[in-house]
């Protein structure tokens, strides 16, 4: 059994707990999806209650979408409990480089929480990588072509593992860049798939751990799925059901069309 | 016409309005589930709107997936008028045991509101009755095999109906417990499948009044619902899909399936 | 090429970023057939976010499902930085006439905004048209037969566009009123076809300017779409997800099945 097959069992059997902090648009596809990798997804956003819950989840996922100053604390918060209480912690910088605001959060999370893993479409990582990327609403317009330098130097200025997603997605720890060519077209077309993804690498590194390793499972698992999933679908909205689908009856055997490659 | 199919055509005929402050991630399948089940859904959680709201609806449904302090103030504020208006209210208690936050909120609205149902799952149930039960993040760990004598005991505490789910759902008055076998092994793999039955049942003591057996003609309609939608669906996402579309077809003659059990 | 046929090419190719301030009911299938139907959806509700996303979007949907004083404030931040920089507005005032906060709400919202178009069902045109209207939750109890003389009143007395939704639907600029009979009545077993019909308008004024034209080809591309979804679904769910398929694979030639009448 490859490494990658393994990390999906190990979801499977383990369904780590992953304690989200996202934005309401796409907060059901993310714990619908959650679950259909392995995982068990819980989402709370409240002071009260995040000290106690990042405190046993086997992740944390803190996601921008549609952020406001009481979800942005309970991020902080969240944050912080989680990596003193050694949990994953993984931020999707939804719409980062869109307005002051979300490039004010995303730099105090950052810097405060030290994340473990920094997600973004090719736009948002190249803002964050000092490149003023496009991002308009939270799409990219930034080609993918020159992404790989800015997703090593990202995770090199913040010490941590940092994805750039696309029609190619990038993964680096600094030293390696690793270009992963699998998924579909369609992912484009289904608001979230973003965050969905997010959800997964969650589960993964969960039940994994942190590394390079778990998050190309992650996005291998998901994007072979929506592979699978193109081959059925008839537009965007069926394409959503049977991503579920597929992910959900995803074998082992299908982590072997992975498109890796180490650059 | 049995019970059930005649509980099952005031639901269709009459279109309760179902007030519901619930969570951000399973509202939507909780409105259209409502809708399907011949019910009128409402979501609206702001005080200012609640107070209005409340009065006019048939029932409401309270559930505590992603409480804060501001809509904790709403689902008061809101069960309390309902009850002065004999509206029945039905509180979900998601995820209680998982946090103090939670346990706290909990125990405020049964207290300060006296639902007349309390619904969840068996560890959620197992820990209101006292027993220190398994919940983990929003999950049941707890087995559902002693949790008769537990629903029992907590509708007899609470002077309320309560509904304990999992693969055999219970109900009780505090009196007599009776259990139920349908359903779909599916239901466990979507997010949200309690929440969306807890909808179904507000709709289904808005039209028929408060009682063991509204609840059971709910509960039987949603899990012969989840029956038929597991023969034509290839996993979660469709399941859910499905769902929708059964319990929106189901025919009176579906609810001679009802396996109930008086224990 | 019909002016609707031109007008759904626009939106495909111009790709309009329609911010939102919406429910949490149905803000995904909001987001999910405003890209169906061409556009960029982006949803954000802090004011601190709005005051920069407002002013370069295309076009402005602001829809009251699930107000609260602090969403109410960046809508209307929202749409007053809209007007200042020239970007089209769309109220659709969900709920109003059932409750005094929705009706001070809405009020607030078209005196100070001044919305470009403001859309509801029958029911709560009637009402702000002045007539008692028959609302119940965030249903219309009206019958449309007597909305036509309505949508025009208000709209003379707004100064603005007017949609009523319905069986038939009603546009007009204040001088002249159409009536649309495209769609489905499956549009009424789905919780947020309103609601997605308004993103589907911001896109096509975001791309085509503001005027009944654009709103008529909007209408007549979400209810062909829905007429197509019809043939191919077994129940809501179905229906919902064919709806998203139907919009993404719309063709040119399927305007021409517009059923458009000037009273």
């Amino acid at each position: 059994m490859s490494d990658f097959q393994e990390m999906m069992a190990n979801v499977r059997s383990k369904c780590p707990l992953v304690h989200h902090i996202t934005n309401y648009v796409t907060v059901n596809d993310c714990a619908n999806i959650c679950i259909c990798s392995g995982g068990s997804p819980v989402m709370t956003d409240a002071a009260e209650d995040v000290r106690d819950m990042s405190r046993i989840a086997s992740a944390v996922v803190l996601n921008i979408g549609t952020l406001n100053p009481r979800t942005v604390d309970a991020m902080l918060l969240s944050g912080r409990i989680a990596k003193e209480n050694g949990v994953p912690v993984v931020l999707d910088a939804v719409g980062v480089g869109a307005t002051p605001y979300r490039n004010d959060v995303t730099k105090r999370i950052i810097d405060e929480v030290k994340p473990d893993i920094v997600k973004g479409n090719a736009g948002e990582i190249s803002f964050l990588a000092g490149v003023s990327g496009g991002v308009r609403g939270v799409d990219s317009t930034s080609s993918s072509d020159d992404i790989s330098g800015l997703v090593k130097g990202l995770a090199e200025k913040c010490g941590c593992l940092v994805v750039a997603t696309g029609k190619k997605d990038y993964v680096s720890d600094g030293k390696d860049v690793y270009v992963l060519s699998n998924g579909s077209d369609y992912q484009g077309t289904v608001s979230g798939t973003g965050c969905m993804l997010s959800s997964v690498i969650g589960a993964y590194v969960g039940a994994n751990g942190v590394g390079v390793d778990s998050i190309i499972a992650a996005i291998t698992a998901f994007n072979v799925a929506a592979e699978n999933a193109e081959k059925v679908c008839k537009g965007p909205g069926s394409f959503k059901v049977s991503l579920f689908d597929c992910l959900y009856n995803l074998k082992p055997e299908d982590m072997e069309k992975a498109k890796v490659q180490k650059l």
